[in-house]
């Protein structure tokens, strides 16, 4: 990889998340060059992503091009690169398009869908991590549709207008809720001569109740709201396997059909070369110290959900959210510069802003420090604080007039299969 | 093909144009029952797909859902297929989804690229007639600047950063404008470590003048501006062949390019079963008298592109843009009523409202009925038009929002790669 070696340390960035982003912007015009590696050539705003699989918003609308994050810094180098070994004795890294060595290292490679090992189920899920993945879910729930129309056969039309969106999280309940608005609203006037009434939507949830991190108070009203839009909500239900077209689970319990969700984990994605055995704790994540350092690297750093900070606080690491890796690129890109100065470095802190989770129009619900309330006023809350923190101001504005119009008009207009995902509709016939 | 047969005479309208919907809307709450096929389940505003494939505005808001077209109209159908044959001795469709039979049918099809049977050329040209080929055109083009840097090759960094576009009607000058304001504006801050200085835009046209359905004034004009943004502007040049490599001309003339932008020719998309000898006309399309009727077919119409009426006044048929498209499907619409109704039918009377293109910010040309005029009004009036002629209400919103901050901020934020364009980048080494 030709990137000029200057006199300046060279800080390796894997991955434009908010982690990675956050860092880059600490590290602004500081005597340090930055080199900046992702696999897409864009940042992706991930808590907006079920908003594009419903069609609620355009996928270039919550991405944001990586190389305007780094606009007008001279000493900042942005690569478009998987890299695929990390060699830590050489202080080098393998990539799709070359090797680069490193001064310092920042893994901030986010986290992949989990499915536990299933490899049946993962064949046939939709995953919902990237915008791709949101594109080809978007297409399939409207070829589905349009496929129910076309079989008189019952229990197929069934399967194709039934959808089953594994884990009780926030990303499943706002895309079961925003499923649940589309069959209400859109489905009666875009298919007069299917019977949407049949449309089903149903979310599982492992455990005992839904938003499992958040309060109970919320987990109970989202359960409500979700209630009150039509959704099936199954607690304390494990599913085994998928195989395309029957779900099923730890009891007698089955689902027919076509599309089956996966929203009941994510895992660090991690890179070969960390050693797997000392460093990676549960969930597929890097253990890192109260500096976001790996241990025994004092020179690789890790943040964000791949990063396992485990403390007193927080034993099992810090949440897969956007708040802890935007606030760990942040003080990882001071210690980094006291790094370089050779000043002594600042322990982590985190402060939960809380959480939050839109189940549809009206309601939401959240969990901030001092403070929790559901409905209206923390849908409100809840749609403030996505717009802040996406990235980019025409996105912001074209964001908020989707929304507006969608409220007003009940309405998503984006439902549009550009990237149509092929597969094999007549499996339910045999 | 389950369509229920009602006591109505079916109208089967193939595409959803701009001649397939405004022929639909005017069926409206008409006793008639309407069969709108199209391939995609979304309309295509075709005159900005330049705008998608330079970053300028995202593919979903110059998209618009063909059910949205229908809602609320009880006696009207959508299906997602293809057609793949009109048999017209039995009044019937084949379709991907089956056959349909029909009282009277309108072939709306459009046009497609026309490569005029040069094979190798269709290979490695791109295209830009639809959304998924203005996205991967975006991919390529940023994947070529990605590609460039990696390459210390100069020839081959030359050809990635050389952007050739065949032919000089309102797509090619468009897309050459933006190019042009991409390599000025984006380019030096996006891409700091590359001499952007050297890329190239070079626009290719056969004939002695740009623009060659407009006024001398408004070619002359439009070729002014894009000397003015640094474009190469080529006339008098037949292009011959391109192995993906090198582009030959019908001289000595050569171009090194990795992306060459097939813009020089459209032709009709006919369908099997019209027969070839008798009814297609020049340019693949398929002749129709004054009432947009097929020869010899009475139940048969063809409007928009695919439809060549030729009169006294249109020697060729009318040109193959929206207008025409627009203002035959309004007219057949009112005109199959009438011939429902047994009332005599009215002939198609073209009104031309002129043409105009645009090169660049404050930079355009319009040639309206009586007046002709160039530069920052044309350019507003040319905004005004396309917002107007643009469907859905949030759409016009977007687009304008788009517009006022790429103009603001001198940018285009959507240079995303989310379908990537694969090929092969090392064509330029041996």
């Amino acid at each position: 990889m030709n990137i000029p070696r200057s006199n300046y340390p060279r800080i390796v960035i894997i991955g434009g998340g908010f982690g990675g982003i956050s860092l880059a912007e600490k590290l602004r015009k500081q005597e340090v060059q930055v080199v900046l590696l992702d696999k897409n050539n864009y940042h992706t705003f991930q808590p907006l992503l079920y908003q594009v699989s419903t069609g609620g918003l355009e996928p270039d609308s919550i991405a944001y091009p990586l190389r305007k994050v780094l606009n007008g810094y001279k000493n900042a180098f942005f690569r478009l690169a998987e890299v695929t070994e990390i060699m830590p004795e050489k202080r080098m890294l393998q990539t799709s398009i070359g090797e680069l060595s490193y001064d310092y290292l920042v893994i901030a490679t986010g986290s992949e869908t989990n499915f536990f090992g299933n490899d049946e189920l993962e064949k046939h899920a939709m995953a919902m991590k990237s915008i791709p993945q949101s594109l080809n879910l978007r297409s399939l729930i409207l070829e589905n549709f349009e496929q129910a129309l076309l079989t008189d056969e019952y229990h197929e039309r069934n399967a194709l207008m039934n959808f089953v969106i594994v884990g009780g999280g926030p990303t499943g309940v706002e895309l079961a809720g925003a499923l649940a608005e589309i069959k209400k609203g859109i489905l009666p006037k875009d298919y007069p001569d299917l019977d949407t009434r049949r449309a089903q939507i149903n979310i599982i949830q492992a455990r005992d109740h839904l938003l499992d991190a958040m309060s109970e108070k919320a987990s109970k009203k989202a359960e409500d709201f979700l209630e009150e839009l039509g959704v099936q909500v199954w607690k304390n239900v494990r599913v085994t396997s998928y195989d395309g077209k029957t779900v099923r689970t730890k009891t007698d319990l089955t689902f027919e059909t076509a599309t089956l969700i996966w929203a009941a984990g994510v895992k660090g994605a991690t890179i070969k070369g960390i050693d797997a055995k000392e460093l990676i704790a549960e969930g597929n994540r890097i253990k890192v110290d109260e500096y976001n350092r790996v241990i025994d690297h004092p020179e690789i750093f890790a943040i964000g959900d791949i990063a396992c900070m485990q403390s007193e606080e927080a034993p099992k690491g810090h949440p897969m959210m956007a708040q802890p890796a935007i606030q760990q690129g942040r003080n990882l890109g001071e210690n980094l510069i006291r790094l370089v100065n050779e000043k002594p470095l600042k322990p982590f802190v985190y402060k939960d802003k809380g959480s939050m989770a839109t189940v549809g129009r009206n309601k939401a619900v959240c969990d901030l420090k001092n403070i929790r309330f559901q409905g209206v006023f923390a849908w409100f809350v809840w749609m403030f604080v996505h717009l802040f923190y996406l990235i980019g101001f025409k996105n912001r504005v074209v964001v908020f007039i989707n929304w507006v119009y969608n409220y007003i008009r009940f309405d998503r207009e984006a439902r549009l299969i550009i990237r149509p995902y092929k597969r094999d509709y007549h499996q339910f016939k045999d």
